[in-house]
């Protein structure tokens, strides 16, 4: 029975307590408040000559802070463009992200190496989750209204550990830079959730194809979303660069790229789009493929120049992905893609990994000058040279499509288990399985029926 | 009639008006630009060494944006659940926050100390004015849909007195600290409204019970202000702190209580839901209680191991507090507690202020070195034990609770006078009483109705 | 046919793409890193002693990304108010903003002078560009609902270069002083979007009548705009002042200003309003024309009593405003004026720019002392009498008007060419021209009607 089946009662406590709990024992077995946040290790500091004002809180807190609203607000909105599936998108939104950031503490912690036994943590650890939460819930959009909270929370422990151990062999062991994620994050996240998609493809969803819109208002809320994402990407890309020109410099490219990007998301959906008028879909998304395309090279020297060049590009093949690929993958590969997720996350973000692996190749002491310490350690040291970064970079890419492919094959196996309590095919994006929903016929009249001459009396008094 | 009795053409301008010329004047006479914000005193200190950099706009106003966001967009939208309420939840949100900020600048300014017969502003005084907002805003939820907005400016005019002298009170003389207000805040405002509500219990409103819940769109609506609220907590209890550690601290500690009360959250409202779902309410409220009740302890060494399981607590007596006490109070207790403020902010806050009771209590040199001077300045300085200070907290709590019930139950008897157009029972939870509403028939005729012929061809053209 | 004349098939993309491939070749021919972003230079001065912590980036970004959000989600939500424009109030404020603000970093670039034949971008310059884009989405608040997005851009083309010139007039030639735009952005961008409208005055908009109004969800909608404009506010005014005192000054003022400014607005609304209730119209705008009034006073020693005054007044006039000067403005001079920008912008930037003459002429010694060097540094110098100051800018005031009529006049004739694909008079204030829209009937019936046994079995179950 439905019944049965998808009933929470059992399933989402089990999982969200146990989950909780196994993450408050390996919190007060492991986790650690680091030099900053430690009240007598950061007064050492100050009795050896630090200012209060030094505390990099005060440096990176407030792009954490754009960072968590991209991911609860930004993220959670973009997705509730679906006309009945909006507690849905919102809802589970927050709970694998409040999850998956917890989560990613340990597992981030875990494999970027421990400090005597003890992961510290602080703001940078803060801003380090939310960018692997992101990347689950990029993962997410792919399989958006076909999956239950259950089977999403299996999702993101398994995601999340694997985005550690990706994020560890780009950053650590190859040596690649990727400041605002289009490897780690969006690449990764993308071809995770795709392979995810895949391997739980139905045949027959189109019995909830009538669900699989939008209404006037769904698309308004998606705007929220849109925007949030739009406006925040600067602090996104530049959270975790060093301090001084990085930070600002990868705001400002990051910022000149969404602005280019987004012309020519108008540009072309008025061509693509039926009847040469504009296409919602693509103004909600294609328009953010310039923050995920330099998000390699935004620290870089790219120039506000290149950075428009590569904007321009990213919207470009993001909304005409909009038009080709989605049918393609719905057909051909059987990869139902809910949010197009290809589109925004997984092509810009291939896109944005060439661009890094070719503007690093391009580096030269003669336009970095000293900076090249923060954007390149190991050529400022004479460890390699630019053209060497480059490869290595382009390895990065590899790794972690290899990475995200086979981790969301397994992943997908694992979340087919018929123990999760998903939808059937023919109740998916529809909130009404995971939530009470509130009375709309009654309700509704109440807004649109002619009063009773008594009650009309009262209102208009 | 209710035609003159609601309608607000001379009472409110009145009300306005009147309160708006008393506080200008009363700005006139007595506030003064403070040391970081006048031209000529400021200079004084660079021209003393001190550089434009120290100025403290930099380290307090990113959280004073954030707590004003919370104040404005969170409480304001967490509001509009009510399928027919959103005009007043949002706009009345807007007017006593508005108002109460102002009359919060004096009346803090007066009991805190004057500086030579002048009140000082700046960034802290911002701050400090938005908190107590806070508060007022925590028991407008409780009286939500059944009040005048006269009726919320004269409770906000002896709240925001009542919660400065309180304040004074359990800060200044008792030397407890609360720096996120579990105390002062929370448990404050929770139970000064639950008191009005009780004076103003009407036996008769279920006539109005039609109106008292939510449609779909005004959950999304409500989850605006969740999510923000939710985002920002961590900067509303570290705005006040202690520079260095002490704001990061503070900041991290509230994260990790909310990210763990989340789960909580989720798990226990599928259990107690009906049918095994999820149920709105308690995500849109209980969700939040984390950042409650880390309100006291979050800036002490309370860890994120602490911290978690002071959410993971929270968020469980928070939904449990949805099921069973919201009945209890309506029925025995004869509370009609609209938005459930007891289970929010009520609850939580009294944990909140137990938890830090304990954590003082338990502070040692050994944990906080020299950070003990920012954290706990009377027990660095030697003139209380650190069980002292967990007698003060544990005091401070029983007097907010004192202050709080009886500044209520004299403000709910002020408010029951029959002169600020109060809604009859008949026509609580609607807008349409006090505002002018947008014509929903023709318009949403406009939006459904299948058009002419005509007018789609033009509009497909 | 509408159907050619609107379709945008070639219109706007080749609007879009020309002048982003123009926008991209300047770029790349002109644009340079400033010393704060480019890796080398700003190396250089760390080198010479500087500190990575001295980046302006720390000191403005947080303001920038208050005044973004103002410029994305506070116009575009604002003007989502109109029953079915919210794709067009959201989506071409989008397009337009993201146009503008890089048209303005050229434009502005040119006129502020070069550096060696380069224009030179950083975080001020990306703030002084979102400050123009905000004058653009001013003129479109006139225009709204009555000019398709290609009469946009090319509107935005004309309006950023001609802002760029008054504002280098304003502030280069006659050393004025204008931080939070009271003319250059307000007063500017309301009348020569009023001059425009005029220009494209239509005689038989009445045909779109009843498609000119809200509906309850946009005024909700709307209202997210209004708040986050009204929080944010602070940041806009404080954004490009001089650090220290000068920022934190200014942002004070203008809180007050706007809590004062709100109370104004709810007592008149009252007043005027139909029935004693308040309208939503009064509440969305006339609460922020505090903002706009102390856009010019706000960095002075204006006060937190002349602060409130201003604000007070501002409210008045603006609530005023839209009963009487509304009517006169459509019937007599023949100005459609969608979203009342002279009520929001023009009469209360007008205020602005007296306060702030008045404000500038009462400047002495003895009350700025030495931070006399940052507000006023002609008067300081000595160059200036306090007097000839305010002469100053009330010339400035004269001169802004000027340009905005005459810039305005010849805009509109040149958006009166039939080639931009423009609505028809009875298909104004309508999304479906420009926008695939979802399909409504089908969707609604889904919300609303009651579902089949067998679909509400599974519903329940």
């Amino acid at each position: 029975m439905a019944n049965s089946a998808t009933n929470l009662r059992l399933k989402l406590p089990i999982a969200c307590i146990i989950l909780e709990v196994i993450i408050i024992i390996l919190f007060g077995a492991l986790v650690q408040y680091d030099d900053e946040t430690d009240a007598k290790l950061w007064h050492k500091e100050i009795a050896n000559g630090s200012s209060n004002y030094d505390n990099d809180f005060y440096y990176r807190y407030p792009s954490f802070q754009d960072v968590h609203v991209m991911i609860f607000i930004g993220f959670g909105f973009l997705m509730t463009f679906l006309q009945r599936y909006g507690f849905s998108s919102v809802g589970f939104n927050f709970l694998i992200a409040a999850f998956a950031l917890q989560w990613a503490t340990l597992m981030q912690g875990f494999v970027h190496g421990m400090h005597g036994g003890k992961i510290h943590v602080g703001i940078e650890s803060m801003i380090n989750a939310d960018f692997c939460t992101g990347s689950v819930l990029i993962s997410f959009g792919a399989v958006l209204g076909k999956t239950s909270p259950v089977q999403l929370l299996v999702m993101s422990v398994i995601e999340v550990t694997l985005f550690a151990v990706n994020e560890f062999i780009v950053l650590s062991v190859l040596g690649a830079k990727d400041a605002g994620g289009s490897m780690t994050i969006h690449t990764f996240g993308a071809y995770f959730g795709l392979m995810v998609a895949r391997v739980l493809y139905r045949p027959n969803l189109d019995k909830s194809k009538h669900k699989n819109c939008s209404v006037y208002h769904s698309d308004l809320f998606a705007m929220i979303g849109t925007i949030y994402l739009w406006m925040f990407w600067p602090s996104f890309n530049s959270a975790v660069t060093a301090h001084g020109d990085d930070q600002h410099r990868t705001a400002m490219n990051t910022y000149y790229s969404l602005a280019a990007c987004t012309l020519a998301t108008y540009g072309l959906s008025a061509v693509v789009a039926h009847d040469g008028k504009l296409d919602m879909v693509h103004i909600q998304n294609a328009a953010l493929a310039g923050g995920v395309a330099v998000g390699t090279a935004g620290e870089m020297m790219l120039t506000p120049f290149g950075s428009m060049i590569v904007g321009f590009l990213a919207g470009t093949i993001s909304v005409l992905g909009y038009i080709d690929i989605t049918d393609t993958n719905t057909q051909k590969l059987k990869i139902q893609d809910t949010c197009g997720v290809h589109n925004l996350h997984g092509m810009p973000g291939v896109l944005g990994a060439i661009v890094g692996a070719v503007t690093a190749a391009l580096a030269t002491k003669d336009v970095y000058g000293d900076g090249m310490a923060d954007v390149f350690p190991d050529i400022h040291s004479g460890d390699v040279e630019a053209s060497f970064q480059g490869v290595r970079q382009a390895i990065s890419l590899a790794v972690t499509l290899g990475i995200a492919l086979l981790g969301g094959l397994i992943t997908g196996f694992i979340l087919k288990l018929p123990i999760y309590g998903a939808p059937p095919d023919t109740i998916c994006f529809e909130d009404g399985i995971y939530w009470e929903l509130p009375g709309e016929e009654g309700s509704h009249e109440e807004l649109t029926t002619v009063r009773t001459p008594d009650e009309a009396e009262k209102l208009n008094a």
